[in-house]
């Protein structure tokens, strides 16, 4: 496996530098501990602190700006980022009115933001924390009790900063957070595996003819493996579990997010959009937004996930108001 | 090769349905002869039109709708659309002030834009052309006589399209298109070879321990193979190259575009943006603006391009001023 790195070992470092270079006007970088913050800042705004294994990018840091995270805390890839970290970022994402940690289900992240939580309380921050755990895929996995945090975060993120960025207090951008990780649901499947830099290898084995249905975002094993197959019926496959466990009712509006895993061409992931779309029609539900593209990913991993979120008025309003970070901006 | 396709004679037409249905707010879809086209026009603007084989995406198709083009037309994977496509998407572009076609440097597109714009004028309508040659790697190659046209197409797109949508005239938008890609140099690297959906095997091959410098976007031969090495030493081979070429004096300004080939994960780019920008810093220029990401694409290739585009003052307002498209958005 070739990678454009140096040294595996300052792969993070480097890229995150890399990013602070391409994006002056939107984040600092933190070397040491290393986290990223937003640039510009406004006081009395609820802060959003979000943070995980790298190797998902854009997810975090690529989120941080106007409207979505005040900080970011990048760990070693695959590997959640320690309270060391967590704690200055949540600290430098506080202007006065509390921060909400978005945490993805795994229980790395999970004690690990816990316990910077209980260090910046201790400072004197108030923080909350949403747990995003959409993946219908699997109940408990390699790394999680219950479900596993995957591409309804980039929501989580986006839906959440807009409340924060339109002065919602702490508990009620909590509680927009809540609703939009309860009502968004994913999975995804895997053609290839990747390859963590350190380790050189690939993180598991496909055969030529197979594929990892319900894969997670770490190359961790998912539902099933199944002979390879055709888009349509991948996409029928993902999407089914997804709105079983959402419930919805013909009528409903929908956000659909066909996500990327990284290694797979845009184009591909605009054919599993179309069959998406037509089952959701089919079913009678209204896509009133789309996503389209790789917002969080597994290194160079080929596959995509599917995320179907719910939508009311409310949740609709605040995904359209304005964003402006690296990876996802419109209206300004 | 696994792809997420259904049968492989329809992934142009069935992944640019996909399209259409992600994003009707901004284009429509004509199927038969297939092109794409701008949803929201204003009369009396000069219309864009560009396009060339599938596999490139989200180039053109993802560049249609305000401040960038106005109908893109997509040949069937690497290659070249046929004039029967663009000739209606020409006409569909103009709306009274002419068209510009911007064209990359390849053998079948010239040929078969040129007849469409013939036809075109027939039919009333005035049509300048722009060939974009900013690849450094080759003289002439496997499918061009002189440069290929690759990274900067992009830049010519959005600032053309910027000036067209200020109000400029056919032969002032002509102008600043030819201005962009006579300011913009590009280099690009493979790591892998990308498979071809209707041939099921690699363009080419490429050792696990060798990469090919000054790749095209086809895969197409380079300059030459090499041992794999570092992504610094990496960034330096593409970047010199690019500057010597361009000539640039110690403190001008200039916009640093990396882009991803469609396989390498967003991490590495920016791992290679780091080295280009502290290269960049060394000799004098100043980074003005910044571009990261996959853009234009070679399917699943892993490598990268960087492209270096020297500002000036208007060529930096026009790149600043509002666009909305799938694939590039901001200030709408």
């Amino acid at each position: 496996m070739k990678k454009l790195i140096n040294d595996p070992k300052n792969v993070v470092s480097e890229s995150v530098q890399g990013f602070g270079l391409a994006h002056p006007d939107l984040v600092s970088i933190h070397p040491d501990p290393l986290f990223i913050s937003r640039k510009q800042t406004k006081s009395n705004k609820v802060g959003l602190v979000s943070g995980g294994g790298s190797g998902h990018e854009p997810l975090h840091a690529g989120y941080v700006g106007f409207g979505m995270l005040d900080a970011a805390v990048p760990g070693a890839v695959f590997t959640s980022p320690t309270p060391d970290a967590i704690i200055p970022a949540t600290l430098a994402a506080d202007s006065g009115a509390g921060v909400l940690q978005i945490v993805k289900n795994y229980t790395g992240d999970v004690l690990n933001f816990e316990m910077a939580a209980e260090m910046a309380t201790a400072e004197g921050v108030q923080v909350s924390t949403v747990l995003v755990n959409d993946d219908v895929a699997v109940e408990d996995s390699l790394y999680t009790a219950g479900r596993r945090g995957v591409g309804g975060t980039v929501l989580v993120e986006k839906i959440a900063g807009a409340a924060a960025e339109r002065g919602d207090d702490l508990e009620q951008v909590t509680a927009i957070a809540q609703r939009v990780n309860d009502n968004v649901r994913t999975m995804g499947v895997a053609l290839s595996a990747c390859t963590v830099p350190h380790a050189g290898v690939p993180s598991f084995e496909l055969a030529d003819d197979e594929i990892e249905i319900g894969i997670g975002i770490h190359g961790e094993p998912g539902r099933h493996r199944i002979p390879m197959e055709a888009a349509d019926g991948i996409a029928d496959r993902l999407l089914e579990p997804v709105l079983t466990d959402l419930n919805l009712s013909a009528g409903e509006s929908v956000l659909l997010f066909v996500n990327g895993m990284g290694g797979t061409p845009l184009s591909e992931l605009y054919i599993v959009y179309r069959r998406a779309s037509q089952l959701l029609a089919e079913r009678g539900f209204t896509i009133e937004r789309s996503l389209v593209g790789n917002y969080i990913t597994a290194l160079e991993m080929q596959g995509c996930s599917i995320s179907v979120l719910r939508l009311d008025q409310e949740l609709t309003e605040l995904w359209d108001a304005p964003v402006h970070t690296a990876a996802l901006r419109w209206g300004v």
